[in-house]
């Protein structure tokens, strides 16, 4: 006999659709969220409800953002002649937490893959392009993750921006801070011996 | 910068308050249901928002149901004169889903811990006493987890339960199906001696 009551499934089954929650997990949650204070299943209802209500893309930058433009693309103290390229928003998240990068992002919301028909026209590409020529942009970062497909779309980037007259930089690739090198990988190894910098 | 909209941001600091979700899962959950349709993210919060109101506890065995009497306690195909006590409707569930056990449950809503302050009075034992008087009850199964709350949970019942005209049973423990012996603890190789069955 089925004791779950449908309410509980229903939740349940919505929650072991998001990525890495499996039933158990899902149950454990949906458990948790029914016995604990309504307050916090009510909260998160409503901060679902209005996620996609409230948030948009930037239409410079492409992040998502409450405001257009988002307040990274309006704040006048960061350069703007420097623009970091990403895959997604939680990349730019992640470079943003460094502190490091002063510019600006433009977010390709995807990243070039042939045999999911994700083509140059399925992310920002042209948008990129059209953002050099109209704004006084010096420099393009491309920071794209050093997978395959990460590499492939840094590598038909390139090719798009060669004859924009702009700085093309990399993000470095190498040996992590704090690895140790004999554990580090043939690829990561021959990368970092291949790049690696006059200190002299 | 913060460059995460607050939108974002109060549903990430949701999901984290959520048992075992990071800030790390709790930021790549919430960008999956603001990248993938706002559907999925709709259905999620309306499941949410109904929980409370459509589950309640049954009167009878205090399971999580939307009905009261639950469909279990409704079903008079079950047999009434054996009852099953655990701990939570999660261990219901658990003892359900092996479709071993035909009879009724009782739900504790929790284990004696003094150090927590939870006493006989916070958990449903009275519940289940008054309903030994009031139903036709012949055996009482005690469910309650082989920890040393649910032992010492156990072990007050049982005390409680000595003038009452019930026959009293455990689950067994032993050696879970499939586990290699020697692999075993110690606690529970003692108990599977202690209990030994009669086979021949």
């Amino acid at each position: 006999m089925n004791v779950v009551p449908p309410a509980l499934e229903r939740l349940i089954n919505d929650l072991n659709r998001l990525p890495g929650i499996g039933k158990k997990t899902a149950t454990r949650l949906a458990l948790y969220l029914l016995r604990h204070s309504a307050v916090e299943a009510r909260n998160l209802s409503r901060d679902l409800a209005e996620l996609h209500d409230s948030i948009k893309l930037c239409g410079n930058c492409f992040t998502f953002s409450e405001t257009d433009p988002c307040p990274l693309c309006a704040d006048s103290s960061r350069d703007a002649g420097l623009v970091c390229v990403v895959e997604e928003p939680a990349d730019m998240m992640a470079v943003e937490k460094t502190g490091a990068f002063k510019g600006m992002y433009h977010i390709l919301h995807g990243v070039l893959s042939p045999m999911d028909g994700i083509g140059p026209a399925e992310i920002k590409i042209d948008a990129l392009l059209s953002r050099i020529d109209r704004q006084q942009i010096r420099e393009v970062l491309i920071a794209t993750s050093s997978t395959v497909p990460g590499e492939a779309t840094a590598a038909y980037l390139l090719q798009r921006l060669q004859d924009k007259k702009v700085k093309i930089t990399r993000l470095a690739c190498g040996i992590p801070m704090g690895m140790d090198i004999k554990y580090a990988d043939d690829m990561t190894l021959s990368r970092a011996i291949e790049s690696r910098e006059n200190t002299g």
